[in-house]
């Protein structure tokens, strides 16, 4: 027997409707890329992107094709995306700091048919339109003055496109697992992915995010996405701003701490969400300018673990709230939050202060567990790690075009790549990557946990775990250690440091002194040059073992 | 093209999961109606409901077949409710207040095959078991100790269901669109009309409660429901307290003040909800013992208009915020709330209070308009009303077995038969029922307002306001006032006392005083009834008007 409630598609063009009918003079500032701070409203917003769906259907877009985003947060590129899901097309969001070869892998792959793109990208695509033979047009996010002299054939002008279209597109309409869009992981290993969301997947996401213990906005707030739309939706804040009613405040390229300051001050920003270097960028610049910040109340951090000295800096000297989240592009992106629960909320300043190093715990909407290679679920007790498995509305089901084939574990479960503990409270801790975590005799070894202690000796600039081949335990960690210019140390003076930190089994059977340890693109440590580079490398304790009576 | 996300259906059973799984210590605490304050856990209500979903399939229940309950708040109940729901059968929530007469025509309505009854109402079934000839089974949510003597034929205990089955049910696996509850209405003419929920309509207004601008619940909350499970899943708390995991505390049968506040403070109660009337008592209570509330922060109340007085009382005396809701059986219930947004955020504490007296806002999720008779859309300006209408995932499509017929309009909108008006910045204050409202020269008079400022008037006892036949006007208001023992006042005494309160047209055009105003079973004046005892009236002004030349 089937309930009588009504049919509601769960679309995300009813986000920025509702936003217009009951915020419609709630503000969008943007830093253009032009330069000047420019503000519409909900209303304008949902107008001009009803406009541009009336334009891309006329440079020929159907239902179900793709159109890529080149661009920076801005008002336009939020009005851009609404046009293009609205009208049923798919919104496949470039990061426009991948190289030119992997964008150009992305939108072939994706056959994207229109490109959106700020004006800082042109020369790129300059460069390289020849190899983007899918896409038929290209739309410049500016106005007429600034499309003089681009020097890119063909391009059309946004502004043209909003003022030379009626405004009477019908949105919406269709099936709420319809496609609405496609984001490519930045994938260590092999092409890149696309994760194709659905409007009910962003939908049901939004209505997680809005949580009071997820994001928890307000109609009252602020909201300044450092987080750009190209990552996961700006991790959401695309839609939750609109469903709540939020005024929006959009960075543009300028995402450096004297710019980001002047806006939170500016604009009276009360919350905003970002990853780890930004908010360093942050507290560097208002340190030195011995400066405050006078609205803002909470700060979301995500993309990678937290640093304490963040949490503290944020806290003690600013008075804001740090909340660490934990999500990827494969999940929409969230994920986890460290918020306090039923069992943490009485802690001490301390104790919160320690939990939010966590990565946090799972909202309603985002099932968890950890599992052993054979895929056995491991207890939460804080301290057994596993590979990390996530379930749920806003969880991939397979990538685009089905590369990687079936990802999904017999369960339902998405492998996602991680290893970590959950303790009893709920709270989950990232303690590796799979592929980096060290497998000795059966148990697992965090690489990252032993290269964090030993990065904390004094003499050391750089320290970086890997695991080494072993007759006996299959694997045994081996630490490389850059020491600071002009140090010098010995093996011991490592494994002296380590002793009484890590479990005795943890301790590296070697330590190795390196001029260079390679760090990525993201800042990250490179182990997979690393391990390139040790492949011929013998631990000294592999030679075969005494067999003992 | 369909996105790529997961498939996972929308069923209440995943809430009871997460709180299991991620909250499982967290209790849920009642006071029985046995009598001493019960404690369990989420774990253990999980665990229990699993072995009654056993035990149901044991008595003969199969998907789609409607269980009732006729029950208070309590541990006991929300476990038979996700037993129910689980296993895709209907949880039929029966409102013991109602007359006998109504109960069992709602259960031979329904088709109740099982029945599960506190022990307060094992008289009334006795008395009127023979009248519900569906209903195959009762079960009595009590121990065995309290079963002896009962007189019920045939009656189960509720803890030897739990007792003698398995725990291993497997709940879910059905389309989310599957019934789940059946909540009917106290419909005021012909009989109730069966609202039937889907799991999709009780996840989707689960996840929209608890954005922060609605319910905003927290893990670290501690909740309240006064609000009876029978009042549309008492406002959706069974749902969204288990959802993110916040201690529930259940009053069973003891709804006065005292037993209340013993309850708030003992167990550190922060969120409560309920109707005007408990409140008023709690406040009564409060004053009379000089007694504190030491952790409540916010309570919600609905079910009629909030009175100043309270709103006043609870904030400056106690420090508790009050926020007004406003929903209906037929929305889930919710409904709006009145919560601040951009507009109004900056409002004065005054500023405030006024809006808190508005039933408030619209959350994403609720479609909302004022229209006139012939469907036109009205201004939003605080002033213009018209017939309220409401759209969305968790409104009613259509009635239980088509009682009513076709219920929404062309534009798949429900008439809630509330009048309204919605002011500028979104906020929306019911003026009147639809059937109440005085149609005087194609233009409306709220019945409501006029009788609430006439009853302020310092001799009348109650007042209320019908419209009588007008032959020119169609309807002319005409104000009926009770005095207050020992009193008298002329028709002239009211009519300046509304001067300047109201429109001059609004004007009453005659004043009758009454020895009594009827009030229906929930406080309201019974216009209908009035109306019925009027039907001879002839208004003073309804001779034939004389014709200007």
């Amino acid at each position: 027997m089937l309930g009588l409630m009504q049919n509601w598609p769960l679309t995300v063009d009813k986000i920025l409707d509702h936003a217009k009918q009951w915020h419609g003079e709630v503000e969008i500032v943007s830093r253009s890329i032009e330069g000047p701070i420019v503000r519409t409203t909900y209303a304008q917003a949902h107008e001009r992107a009803k406009r541009l769906s009336n334009a891309l259907k006329g440079l020929g877009v159907q239902p179900g094709d793709r159109v890529a985003t080149l661009a920076w947060n801005t008002g336009r590129h939020l009005e851009a995306w609404y046009a293009i899901m609205g009208m049923g097309a798919v919104c496949h969001t470039l990061n426009p700091r991948l190289f030119a070869d992997q964008l150009c892998y992305i939108i072939n792959h994706a056959e994207d048919q229109v490109l959106f793109t700020d004006l800082t990208f042109v020369p790129t695509l300059i460069e390289h339109r020849a190899r983007m033979p899918s896409v038929k047009h290209v739309v410049v996010m500016t106005d007429e003055a600034h499309m003089a002299g681009l020097g890119l054939d063909g391009a059309i002008c946004f502004e043209t496109l909003v003022k030379e279209n009626a405004p009477d597109f019908e949105w919406g309409g269709f099936d709420e697992n319809t496609a609405a869009g496609l984001c490519y992981t930045s994938g260590t290993t092999g092409n890149p992915k696309g994760v194709l969301y659905s409007h009910r997947s962003n939908f049901l996401h939004t209505l997680i995010t809005l949580g009071a213990d997820v994001m928890g906005f307000s109609a009252k707030d602020t909201i300044l996405p450092v987080v750009p739309m190209f990552h996961a939706n700006a991790w959401g804040i695309a839609f939750s701003a609109p469903a709540v009613g939020a005024k929006l405040v959009m960075p543009g390229a300028k995402l450096d701490g004297a710019s980001i300051h002047e806006l939170l001050e500016s604009e009276g920003v009360t919350f905003s969400a970002a990853v780890p270097t930004v908010w360093q960028m942050l507290l560097t610049e208002l340190r030195e300018k011995k400066a405050r910040l006078s609205t803002l109340k909470r700060v979301v951090i995500g993309g990678s673990a937290v640093p304490e000295a963040i949490v503290r800096g944020f806290r003690d000297e600013f008075g804001v709230e740090v909340t660490h989240a934990w999500g990827m592009t494969e999940m929409s992106p969230l994920g986890t939050l460290a918020t306090p629960n039923q069992a943490t909320k009485d802690l001490d300043a301390e104790g919160q202060l320690r939990l939010k190093l966590k990565q946090g715990r799972a909202p309603l909407g985002v099932e968890m567990e950890i599992e052993d290679d054979a895929g056995r679920v491991l207890p939460h007790d804080g301290t057994t790690f596993g590979r990390l498995k996530v379930k749920g509305p806003f969880v991939v089901g397979e990538y685009f075009h089905g590369d990687g084939g079936q990802i999904l574990d017999p369960h339902g479960f998405f492998d996602t790549g991680d290893v970590a503990t959950i303790d009893e409270q709920g709270f989950m801790q990232i303690t590796d990557r799979a592929k980096d975590v060290i497998k000795s005799g059966g148990e697992w070894i965090s690489s990252i946990e032993i290269e964090n202690i030993a990065a904390g000796h004094p003499k050391a600039a750089l320290a970086a775990v890997i695991g080494a081949a072993h007759p006996k335990w299959d694997e045994r960690p081996v630490l490389l250690v850059k020491l600071t210019d002009g140090e010098a140390a010995s093996k011991e003076d490592f494994l002296v440091f380590l002793e009484g930190k890590i479990a005795k089994w943890w301790t590296p059977d070697d330590v190795v002194f390196v001029d260079d340890i390679p760090l990525g693109a993201t800042g990250k440590i490179d182990k997979k040059l690393i391990r390139d580079r040790m492949k011929d490398y013998v631990l000294p304790t592999a030679a075969p073992a005494k067999v003992s009576a």
